[in-house]
């Protein structure tokens, strides 16, 4: 049977960074730039939450995502060893179920809706690795953690880390014990 | 640690029975009634998958079922001794996620977006107990299958039944060894 792997989405396989701050703008005003976010959590830099929620929550946020740079090819490749599942905590933002599921099937059709989990917490989801931006996710999962770097993140390493999705399946390899 | 249940929505939580054979007659306009549905697949009462499909995808049909008799009352005790979830393969049907998830803010609203899963396949969910009507799930399920009544499923005995809502407490403290 394949090894299995869950993916996040949102910093994982949907580029959010700039997204988030051009919609930040145009709703505030406030200029920040992807050098201002780094090393600091999400509550420092948006302090006021009803901004970021209202950002979150309007029409075409989740839908219009870029894909993050590499995944595609990254997670074709990944397909060919392992089960791969795409697990979103999805759950927070209604409105946003359809649009990631609609995002899914236009970026990675590939993907059969059968590897889709859209859920809130992710210590039930049990597979051999997960990829994922946050601790809250990479502390409690089951399998084994892989953290993708993020602007929140840079200063942690108390899991493997990822910088790019062309450094995955390498690193598969080592952790397999397979020479690269 | 409480321990953890995830429950199946459709033929569980909700009460899609009826709800089929009268938007099925409206479709097609073949009368069933649930004796004619008892200990037949799927497959074989509704040949035309291509129908059943296109009901399942009608807006509406999620939002509207009517709960399960005695689903709120047993859930609402479960919640005070276990973590429940909520764990709907609803990834098929991309139109009921959202109905899904509205659906459960009205008729469930203690249970949290945290606790809510909308999955394909339910094989990498791991919890202690598995509430489901279909052998699909609770044949590969991580924890203990409880298989919950459903016209499919009559004449299947390889897991331990729940034919009402109301057995469920009681059955579970049988499984956990305490007296009831």
């Amino acid at each position: 049977m394949k090894k299995s792997i869950a993916i996040d989405m949102d910093g994982v396989l949907a580029d959010v960074e700039d997204q988030i701050l051009d919609w930040y703008k145009e709703e505030t005003g406030l200029v920040m730039s992807r050098d201002d976010m780094k090393g600091r959590p999400e509550e420092e830099l948006f302090p006021d939450r009803a901004v970021l929620r209202k950002i979150l929550n309007k029409p075409g946020f989740f839908r219009t995502l870029p894909v993050m740079e590499g995944a595609k090819e990254a997670v074709a490749k990944l397909m060919e060893e392992y089960e791969v599942y795409v697990v979103s905590a999805a759950m927070e933002f209604p409105l946003s179920l359809f649009e990631k599921r609609e995002w899914l099937s236009e970026h990675f059709p590939a993907i059969s809706w059968k590897n889709i989990v859209f859920c809130g917490d992710k210590s039930i989801i049990d597979t051999d690795y997960l990829i994922d931006d946050h601790c809250k996710n990479l502390d409690f999962c089951k399998g084994k953690p892989l953290m993708f770097t993020a602007f929140h993140n840079v200063n942690m390493d108390h899991h493997e880390r990822i910088s790019h999705w062309n450094e995955v399946s390498d690193l598969l390899k080592r952790l397999e014990g397979v020479e690269v």
